[in-house]
């Protein structure tokens, strides 16, 4: 074949393969907004209609990846001489293909219908505080997902496998070796923390009326630079946010006697949505216009949750308009506020209620007891009892009920095994980015003093938002910090700011 | 073949019949669930991304109807000995597949871009009081929809097969004769109202502040029995409902000098939701359980704005809860309402501010114009002179603008010509539809005055509702009604009642 004909032939196969890959980000993102429709405005009658919507949705996307045809375009993509953008896309639907086509329709088939059913198992079996009533269920979605693992890579360590759909660019090796000095480091400061005298909060005790915390809400938000003519905010009981680059949603929740908890929440979702708008408009429809996986993804809404939100120079910007808002508030100093966002809680049980310390230790249970129930060196009957001992030997606390013990998330249930261990491994990575990004734009906090966000949130675009994903997680983080994923960051902050909030010598 | 077997591939190809037609239910309920979001919470900036999705999920839809698969299980299932309504499904499927197979992709996909395109540009015009500017686009249009009408069916007026598209059950000499007999009824009538001393109205005028118009539309939806745990009411520039027998929404709009405008909006739109709501719920996903077409949903929701909402008897109801939110209404006496609800309006040029009688007016004026348009008897440029000749002719008023005359509606844009006559069809079925209630369920109208609407539904439910798409419009109303689709009642509810609230001594 001369040259000119190769090349034509691969620009074609490009574009082919690019409309292809277009029309299933359509359909993704079609579904995604039925979801978003479900969670915050459907009325509940709509709940079996909207099952089989996204059931349809979901079949079609899948024949549509898994056609033979996507496989020869990839096949022959994969020997051309593509520029960057080009082979991160090949990489990353290659990706998608192999697996959706390792996995047979049958069992794909049978997981959606056992996590289907899932759901309301797992909901009357945390109301009514019975384990057993879910054990069945569980014992069913850990077979199948072992299956289905073994089906993408026989000879690969199944666990890893299922972490590699949340996360397929760090190895379990890092998530593990990076969780392990978490619970190393942080153990010891959570003790000593426990240990001071120094007793921090207070500051946001009593009852907030709910829709004024929602104008508080959207203050943030406004403070943040929220882009509301590509967003909006709702409520919704599970807060989250979802969308695309043109239309990215935030919600949160409100609680009358917790306040912080939906500034938090709000700032938490943000993140999240901060980098969907981050990412560019021009690459929509393929992985270009596409986040990076779960790390990257929480490494924002952390970021901007705890490292922002949760830091002195954001309430010494903040308070005031929360004042305008709360006057009960007006005799709050800043310096109170900080410490109140930074409570280590010792005898907290619940996952979503933890701080930035204890909620290692929280993911830090979830991801050994997932691990070996997926090896089969635990079976489900002991999950309540191994549970218990881990929190009481990480956390000194020991839940009285399974209901505030191991049916507390809803994780399990939809079958996500693998998805925890992303949650601290986004934390850690929050810490690496925020001090490249200081190192890069100077003293961020005093810009976060002055209400000014700009040139943080212009370090994330230039060099995380606008990447899509081009690069694979370790890629992104090395151009963007210079050097490789790290815990180093995290554990330095953490000791740092916990050994001063609790006045600790050792740290 | 024996017997059996040939009952087995029956049941099989049916079995395989509905399952596709399922999927394709789901993917336009998905559809539909976007354009709601896109006309009620979705922010600006989604807008690009939205036209793309849509697209995809119409492609997808378009595809999968026209899978030479679902012509060969039509052709197997025609000869086949089906149940009545396996028959319907059949017939419907059909229906949709020839229409969609006849028509090249091309032409499909050059309409849909002409009418993406014709939406900003007919806005731009009204805006500017510049027909010229939309004049190209409109001829575009009208040679686009011609040749699709010759792809379905050559032999037939090209304006009878787009008229199909929205009633293809009662046939372009049935909608001819009806607008034709409306025309020359109520010219007369209308005239007489002109020139009758009785003056009406002035209820309803001052300022209705519209968070309270909201509380009210809810009051109205309550009363009228609407189900809120399938559906839910938001607020639309263009009032509109949509949804499925799970999850059926209502729209309306808030003028703070209209309050008459929300509430006969919202009764209306309740009309339409409420006809999706009494579709069976076991039929969702096959033409079983959807509505039959334009005439039938438009004759539900124009039974309850004019025959229920309109109506003396729902005044003596409605007005107390009116009047408490808005105490000004203290000193209207419920005739006073009735009045005020039932104005003529003799120097109205906008159809969605007409009142009964002269709507029908606003209707053959673009029905007449479309046909000629569409027949190429009438130039594009010559509609507004025409246009402005009609008012003038039918109701006795000349815009001065192509904004508030030919510009108006924004059917045309969307390339919907044949629509307009299913507003006058609908509204002359309401009036057939009402007169068979009361002959079955007694005296509607007292029951509406005590606020019980319950035997008038009921009465629809079973005679409509639940029908879906199993009879074809004249066969629906003959079931209903007894007889064959006619306009007498129309004429002599229309002719009673304003002969009496105008006094009028030859009606």
């Amino acid at each position: 074949m001369a040259p000119e004909q190769a090349a034509t032939s691969v620009a074609d196969a490009y574009a082919e393969l690019e409309s292809r890959v277009e029309r299933l980000t359509n359909i993704t993102a079609g579904a995604g907004v039925l979801r978003w429709d479900q969670e915050v405005v459907m009325p509940e009658g709509g709940t079996q209609a909207r099952a089989k919507q996204l059931s349809t949705l979901s079949s079609i996307s899948h024949e549509e990846l898994t056609d033979p045809e996507m496989g020869e375009l990839l096949d022959e993509l994969e020997d051309a001489d593509l520029d960057q953008g080009q082979s991160a896309v090949v990489r990353e639907i290659r990706r998608k293909y192999d697996r959706a086509t390792s996995v047979p329709t049958e069992l794909v088939e049978a997981i959606s219908e056992t996590t289907a059913n899932a759901h309301p198992v797992w909901m009357e079996a945390k109301e009514e505080d019975d384990f057993e009533t879910f054990a069945p269920t569980l014992e069913t979605l850990i077979e199948q997902k072992r299956e289905y693992a073994e089906h993408i890579d026989p000879d690969a360590d199944p666990y890893a496998v299922l972490f590699a759909e949340y996360e397929p660019y760090l190895d379990l090796e890092t998530a593990e070796r990076v969780l392990e000095r978490l619970r190393d480091e942080l153990v010891p400061l959570i003790e000593a923390v426990a240990e001071s005298d120094v007793e921090l909060g207070g500051a946001f005790d009593g009852e907030f009326d709910a829709d004024t915390q929602e104008e508080l809400s959207r203050d943030v938000l406004d403070a943040l630079g929220y882009d509301w003519d590509r967003g909006r905010l709702d409520t919704a009981p599970h807060p989250f946010s979802t969308g695309t680059q043109f239309d990215a949603r935030v919600t949160t929740r409100f609680d009358e006697e917790d306040l912080l908890g939906s500034i938090t929440s709000t700032v938490h979702e943000f993140g999240h949505a901060n980098y969907t708008l981050g990412l560019p408009d021009e690459e929509y429809g393929t992985p270009l216009g596409e986040s990076r996986d779960l790390t990257v993804h929480e490494s924002q809404s952390r970021l901007w949750e705890n490292h922002v939100g949760r830091s002195a120079a954001f309430w010494e910007h903040f308070l005031p308009t929360a004042a305008d808002r709360f006057p009960a508030l007006s005799d709050v100093s800043p310096r109170d506020a900080y410490e109140a966002a930074n409570q280590v809680y010792d005898d907290n049980l619940i996952r979503t209620e933890a701080d930035e310390l204890t909620y290692h230790m929280h993911i830090i249970v979830r991801f050994e007891i997932e691990r070996e129930l997926i090896s089969g060196d635990l079976a489900v009957e002991d999950v309540p009892e191994v549970w218990n001992d881990k929190y009481e030997e990480y956390l000194g606390v020991r839940p009285e009920t399974d209901a505030e013990g191991c049916l507390q998330d809803i994780h399990w249930s939809h079958g996500s095994f693998g998805y925890f261990p992303t949650y601290s491994l986004g934390s850690v990575l929050a810490a690496q980015l925020y001090a490249a990004a200081e190192d890069d734009v100077g003293d961020v906090d005093a810009q976060v003093r002055e209400g000014k966000f700009d040139e943080l949130n212009g370090w994330l675009r230039e060099n995380i938002h606008r990447h899509g994903a081009t690069y694979t997680t370790p890629d992104l983080v090395e151009e963007a910090t210079g050097e490789g994923y790290t815990a180093d960051y995290f554990i330095d902050y953490a000791t740092e700011k916990y050994g001063r909030l609790y006045d600790l010598e050792a740290f």
